[in-house]
């Protein structure tokens, strides 16, 4: 809603006070540096920084707003045929945002590190994402308490992703390391895709086929029809 | 720590802070009530607030770091075959100091909802379980990321279950409602109990025979084993 109304001419300005605020975090820290020291090295009124953020937290994590509208049109547009790959799909966006700018990102994963206010911060951010995703799974048909597990399962397995990428200062691919942490996800709660041969018969026992190596969801998929509810 | 330093015969100025905090925000509102209108009230200096509680928002939530201590302790002398059953059950302690005062457990919940700093604290105690769970679960042997996300989806349903109770307004059976939710967790991520005969070959086909009903999490336990890395 802001982004839309904000005129597109003014939006420097948001990144001028954005990038005063991260250097003086870093050079004074969190905790000594005031809205005035930031209005003053970027050198605009006090009141330009609150037009831009609501509190100094959020000159921190300038993009996270962007990112949750931006996530929010992709799943409303979104009509995959597993909700659970879409979801997976939904956090390259945040995960784009943080290797756009590598450096500025694994700084940022130090200072929040030390500060339990950015920590709680970046908290509330997560549980948006997570609540998103969720509202999400449950539209596609979900019951509630699996779309709001299957969506902290998401949340988790990208953040383990996206630690190991800022621990190692982010070097290598941020992607390759997110990517494999959601496979763990994929497997556990995505609908799959290759299919074992599941001979159901009218009396007590079910007969399944699988290959030997054949990925467990795809096996599962199909058993979990033939049993009936487990 | 400090529950431990802390003299017995102290214990219950804590509780009287606690309650005269709380009335006074039932009454005049969360963000209308300082920390000297709360020891007026009690009856006793403001020093004596902050020897109880680090703030504010510790008051309205006085139960969780013994809890967390409780459950450290729990863990710590738990050694049961399954640690996700394990994690599940140690929900219980938490459970438990919901249940024991449901009147004020649904002030609570209602209060929480309407104060964005409580939520953020919320959000901050209910990461502290996670970080506790994943913990255990990685003493246990899992790797870091089924652990981290094995913990999620037991905070995410522990979480669903209670608030489901809390949104009734407490009536019923609180243990009921989260072990329903658990059931989840449980069905996923448990190492189960039955089990379905699986026949591994030594070529590429596996046959797995199981009862019509049989719970999903037996069998796949099963199949696991024979069908390698899945």
């Amino acid at each position: 809603m802001t982004e839309a109304r904000r005129p597109a001419k003014k939006a420097p300005m948001r990144d001028v006070l954005a990038e005063a605020a991260f250097e003086l975090f870093l050079e004074r820290g969190y905790e000594q540096t005031t809205v005035d020291d930031i209005v003053a090295r970027a050198g605009v009124g006090r009141r330009s920084f609150f037009r831009y953020f609501p509190s100094k937290e959020d000159a921190v994590f300038p993009d996270h707003e962007r990112c949750l509208v931006e996530m929010t049109a992709f799943l409303e547009a979104a009509n995959g045929a597993d909700p659970v790959e879409t979801v997976c799909d939904a956090t390259r966006i945040v995960l784009r945002m943080y290797a756009a700018n590598p450096e500025f990102s694994v700084q940022r994963y130090r200072l929040t590190r030390e500060v339990p206010g950015l920590r709680t911060y970046e908290l509330s951010v997560m549980r948006r994402y997570e609540r998103t995703f969720a509202g999400y799974l449950e539209r596609r048909g979900e019951r509630a308490l699996r779309a709001e597990v299957i969506a902290a399962s998401v949340v988790a397995a990208h953040n383990n992703g996206l630690r190991s990428w800022l621990r190692s200062g982010g070097e290598g691919d941020a992607d390759a390391a997110v990517d494999e942490a959601l496979g763990l996800v994929r497997e556990t709660w995505g609908s799959g895709g290759g299919r074992p041969a599941v001979a159901a018969g009218d009396g007590e026992v079910v007969v399944v086929l699988a290959r030997k190596g054949a990925p467990m969801w795809r096996v599962v998929q199909q058993i979990e029809s033939a049993l009936g509810d487990g």
